[in-house]
This record gives C-alpha cells, structure tokens and sequence, in this order.
C-alpha cells in the first residue's frame, strides 16, 4: 500500500495474520481496530463470509463517520451498504432500477462530461444515458437550466429515474457550492430523480473558500418535502488521502430508499455473497480513523495532512501551468484527482487528425504520447461539447515528475503549434 | 482464516504489511510468494489497482496449476479472468450473452436442483432459465434424454445459449464420471451451446472410485470439434481445503472464446477496476501450493490431507446415518459438500403445512429449528421434481458436532413420524 502506511496495512496485517498481535511495534489502537473487526466476523476470522451488506460493526463505524461528517444529521448503520469499491455500490443500485417503465427505458442523467463507469453501466442494462453539460464558464458548476434542457429532451424517449451528481467532480475537478446542490436537490425532488451521489472525493478538496458540502446534510437541512427523497451516496477507500485502490472497500449510504426495494436490494447483494473482508477492513480504517489521545493519531493526522497538502499544491501547480500554455484554458483544480483543460487546436492539426481517421484530442494525445511519453485521456473518453477538445490529466505524480512532466509538454505544444499552424 | 492458516495467511499478511518479511518464524517459500505478487503490483503494492483481468503472475500460475491438473494439456495464462470468488467470473461471463437472439431470450440451462446463484443471476439479467432434472435414481447424474427433453421444451419459447453444469454437484454432492461428462460435451456441441463448467468443488471428491474430470481435459482428449468449443470453467479460493470466502478470490479459464466476445468482455471488466488484490493474493497461494521441497510443503500437505481427510470421514457418516432413518434415502456423497436426502413425509404432514401456507419441506425445516436449533435448507430452495420433498445439509460441522447433530435430527424424525401418522 501506498499512504497511511500506518494505520490500514498494520490493520489489514493483523486481521490476515494474527500472530501479529505479538508485534510490539504495532500500536495498541491498530491492535484494537483489528480485534473488534475480527470480533465482528464469524468465526473470528475474515476468511468467513460476512453478512452480504457487510461486517456490522464496519458498517456501524460508517454510519459513525457520516454523522461526524454532516455536524450530527443522523446516520443509520442499517442505511449502509459495504460494496467492493464505490464501483460495486453504484452497479447493484443501479441495476435496481433499470427496468423499463410503461415499455420506456429507464434514463439516468449523468453529468458530461462524466466518469465512463456511468456510461459503460448504463449501457450494460440496456438503460437510457442522459447527458447533462456541465458549465465550463461556470467552473464546471451545475446549470439548472441545462438539466432542464436535458431532461426534457429525454422525457422524449426515455422515462429518467436518476440523477447522477460527482462532486467533487471527475475528471472536472470541481466542488459544488453549496446554493448549486440545494437548487440541485429542488430540480431532482421536482422531477421525482433518485439522486446518486458521487461523493468519492469529499476528502480532496484545495482551493481556498471551497468546501465540501454532502448532498444527505444538504438535504436533510432543507426539511421536508427535501429531506424525504430517495438519495444513494457512494465512498470508496481508493481515494481520499488513502488511495488504497486494489483492496476494494466502499460503501453506499442509502436514505429514504422505499421499504420494498430495499428488501429487494438486500436480496440481490446476497446472490453475490459478500463484499471482500479485506476490502470492508481497509474501509474501516477510513471510516474508523485514529482519534486524539490515540496512540496513532499524531502519525496519522501527520501522513494524512501531507498528502493532502501536497495534492494542494500539484492541484495549483497544474492549473497554473496549464494556464500559461497557449491556446489551453484550464479551470481550478477546485478539489478530486485531475485537470481537465479546454485546448484550441489550429484548423491543419484538425485536417491533419481527420485524414488519419481520428478524434482530434485523441490524435494530440496520441503525439504526445510518442513524443514524450506522456499519458493523458482525450476528452472523447469522457464526453465534451461538440467541436470542443479536452483532456483529463491527473495531479497524482510526485511533485518534482510533475514539474518535469508539465515542462515537456509546454515544450511539445510548442512544437506542435509550430508545425500546424 | 480457518484452513490452511499457515501458506494464505502468511502470504496475505506479507503482502499487506511488509515490515511482517522481517519476521523469521514466516518461511522463506511464503516470502517468496509474497515477494513475487508484490513484484507484480504496480508500485509494488496491492494498495494499487491491478490490471482488470488481475496480476500477470497470477494468472500465469493459475494457467500452470490447471495444466498440472489436466495432465499436461496446455493453458494459456491469456485465458485467465481473475475475479471475486467463482460468482464474480460467472456474472460477468453471463451477463456477455444475456442479448436476446431474434427477439427471443437467451436460454441458460441448469440443473434441479440447482445452487440459487444461477436463477439469481438469470433473473436478474432478464434471461431464460431452463431446468434440466438431475437424475436422483443415478447418483444424481446427467441424463442426456432428459437434457433433450428441456432443451426441446425451451426452444419453443426461447434461444438456448448456454449449459452450466456443478461438478462436483451443489447441492448434491455428485461427481460426474468421464463417461457422463463425454455424453454431455457431445450435446453441448450438437446443440451449439457455450459449456459453463462450475468446477469449484474440484478438490472435494472423496468416494473411492470417484475422480474429478476437469472439463476442458475431456474436451481437449475427445479431439475436434470438441476440443474446438468455447468453454468457461470456474474455480474460487472458497471451497476445497481452502475455505478462504470472505476474501474473495477466484478466477474464469474461458476457452475458444470468440476473439470479438473475448475483447468486449476484457472491456466490460475494465468498468469494475479490478477484483480484490488481496483475493486475488489467497486464490494464487491455492494455485501456487508449496512443492515438495519447499520449508512450507509438509505442514502444508499435512494440513490439506487433514482436511480433506476428515470431510470425506463426515461426508460417509452424513449419508449413511441420512439412510438409517425411516423414510430418507440419501446420495453417497461423491464430493462438494453437502448431502441432498430425499424425505418421505406422512399425508397428514402434507396436509399440515398446506393448513400453514407452507411447502411441506419448509414446514418440517421450520419443525426441526424450532425443536432442535439445526438449520436445514428445504429443497424447493433448489429447486426438485414435484412432489418430492429433500433438504440440503452440510458436512462441514466438526465430527463431533456433526454426530450431536444427526442424533438430534434423527430423534427429531421420529417424533415427528410419531406426530403426523
């Protein structure tokens, strides 16, 4: 594992291997951390299956950590689903819903550009995918207006249920403000949506005087008629300051969702088992962390605020730079993983990637690549207003390759600006 | 971990907390493995994600574990998914021809009584599914008219795709001879079906005489076009001597698969990530055993001979205590584990439960819990010809609870003879 070292391997190592217990350098409260999840698995082991929604007393500290969170709004562990990664969350609710409704496909709205798990899931049940601009001009904010537009359109063809929020954004970088979320949760509660909310990234958030704001608090101090909709939020452990990505922990906390389908969920999950043990004992560690006058807490807090405050300042850095190249413009890194800059390429390099039968981000991107090993995911991949070009890049590179990253690409804009103009 | 703590446990633990290589109790064959799937994680963690098919090197020992297994004949490291235990292979591999055929649903057939993943699963996928009865009469083998017989039924309304077969059998506990299982490969092939091979009891097989075929070996011997059909056999780190569930951990060695099928399924997995790197840790310490030689090889061995060892002791005393009560008669219990006794219940007990609303068999399980604390599985769980009533039970109590169990059951019986004559 990469960060907080500390705290999930030291866990995940004693719930694997209990003779570690004996090691004297493992802090007590890890000690403690493993034992209650052990306690909390039959057997005593994780190699039993656990209840399908997950080990209770993991879905319990969950239930803790979003009340902590959202300034006390109640949590109900009951509420909480462990799921393999976000990923395993968004797939089972979604599948959920996806039965057509009067011979119509069911819609879901999804933000463009968007994360292509949404549009590969969607595909995969036959769903009907409703994009929704996000508003560049607006730093990738939410335009009611274009909802509406969207949705509208849509109601043409399809029968939309749900609405999809990321936020902080993928691959946009965005964080909503809080009056955007709230205008949000009226337009979804107008138009009866079940709102998914995206919420991996809540613990990335750089730029000054943003803040994340989780739909379930928003709502919740909306009151009624608001605060009775049906929401589904997702967590994983992939992200955050912990990036332990290859263990597959998450969870959905689901609010409101009518007792039937409920039922129906929980029935569904248990086909599939259980999610992996490993994966609820690295989430625990995130929903679980290290408390003041704990013997971990000062380590952690220490690796957790360096992390955090170095994606800060790559966060910067990229834009920044990006900014400075001529014909980019990139909005703030506002909070999440990645960049997504606008790039005006010259009418010959559009001729030139059209002779060669390609997208012409993709074709940029596939220069770059050859000539200078850099990997960025051309905009196509995640949907972008037509006759606009994009690319996703993401600020997780040590800070000094980012550096040297960032100048070789000037360098081979450059260059390129000079052979197609 | 229950079973086989010494090799998955260590092994895991390593992966997840390397500081444990410094440990000199830890032999040098569990540091090896774990030093080898750390060399083949990105950045050397299973903190990152892995490829979506999984880590190279497991895939490649999985691919030599089945070419040890079936004697030599090749397998290509290519061919190998890895997933979250069996089900995550079977899911996705199902959910690939899950698109209706001119209008028609696709067909799955599978056996009755059957493991309810399977009618979970074509459930949930809108799929047909189409029952072929397991012949009770013959060990609970597969009989080809039988097969005929559904399949005709099935083709009237819709478009049969695929064969799953359980060897050896969940519920049932049979393990198919060569013989049976060349009948089957014959009609799998005349009818151009695709082979489903849930092989995940492979190493359960404890009557003498009784031997488990792997399909794909009997395929490949019976030479074209047979050994020319598209094949996905399934194997999990759930079962066997392992017991490692809640981990996660299987694979999918898919075979002749359409290499236009076989790209759409390599970019369906890719949605998900990728399974578990700590399943995937577990299944590779099950593909990868200690080979003689090695420090970890005897205690492993002595470890697995126990095992297996003591279930095929319960799996015989679980069957012929099963015959010595009046009004059961049981299968031997070939491999997997479990027993699938077939009861005879009184006509005033039929009569009883159809007063309560209740299937008769789920009557006398309510009956038995609520008397005795043992919790049974009606057979119609599984599915079973009408009329006829079983329960499945597990051999994986420990001897002597297993033998507390059965006196229990057996008392039980007959006052409940006593009861309803």
């Amino acid at each position: 594992m990469h960060m907080l070292a500390f705290i999930c391997d030291s866990v995940l190592g004693l719930v694997s291997y209990p003779p570690l217990f004996k090691d004297p350098s493992i802090p007590a409260d890890a000690k403690k951390r493993a034992r209650d999840i052990l306690d909390g698995c039959k057997g005593g082991s994780v190699g039993s299956y656990s209840d399908s929604a997950g080990i209770e007393v993991i879905r319990r500290h969950a239930a803790e950590y979003i009340q902590r969170r959202d300034g006390g709004i109640p949590a109900d562990w009951q509420n909480i689903i462990l799921s393999a990664g976000a990923s395993g969350g968004i797939k089972v609710l979604m599948a959920l819903l996806r039965c057509p409704i009067d011979g119509k496909k069911p819609g879901v709205m999804i933000p463009i550009p968007q994360y292509p798990l949404y549009s590969a899931t969607i595909a995969e049940f036959d769903m009907e995918q409703i994009g929704y601009y996000l508003d560049e001009a607006n730093k990738w904010g939410l335009d009611i207006a274009e909802l509406e537009r969207s949705l509208n359109e849509a109601r043409k063809t399809s029968a939309p249920r749900i609405l999809v929020v990321i936020n902080p954004g993928n691959p946009t970088g965005q964080v909503l403000s809080r009056s955007n979320i709230e205008d949000i949760i009226k337009f979804a509660q107008r138009e009866r949506l079940v709102l998914f909310a995206d919420e991996v990234y809540q613990d990335n958030v750089y730029e000054t005087g943003s803040k994340f704001h989780s739909f379930k608090k928003v709502m919740m101090e909306m009151g009624e008629p608001y605060s009775k909709m049906e929401l589904c939020s997702f967590m994983s452990c992939s992200k955050g300051y912990m990036g332990e990505c290859g263990i597959r922990g998450g969870y959905a906390e689901i609010v409101n969702l009518c007792p039937d389908v409920r039922t129906m969920l929980l029935k569904c999950i248990s086909a599939q088992l259980c999610p992996t043990t490993a994966g609820q004992a690295v989430l625990d560690c995130v929903v679980n962390p290290p408390q003041k006058g704990e013997p971990s807490y000062e380590q952690f807090e220490k690796e957790k605020e360096a992390v955090l405050e170095s994606l800060r300042e790559r966060a910067e850095l990229v834009a920044r730079t990006f900014n400075s190249i001529e014909g980019f413009s990139c909005n703030p890194v506002q909070g999440a993983m990645y960049a997504f800059p606008q790039i005006r390429l010259p009418p010959k390099a559009l001729e030139a990637a059209k002779n060669e039968g390609k997208p012409a981000d993709t074709f940029y991107a596939f220069q770059l690549l050859e000539e200078t090993g850099i990997c960025i995911v051309p905009g196509s991949g995640f949907g972008q207003r037509p006759g606009t070009y994009h690319f996703r890049t993401t600020i997780l590179p040590q800070p000094e390759k980012l550096k040297e990253m960032l100048g070789l690409f000037k360098s081979f804009h450059e260059k390129f600006l000079q052979k197609y103009k």
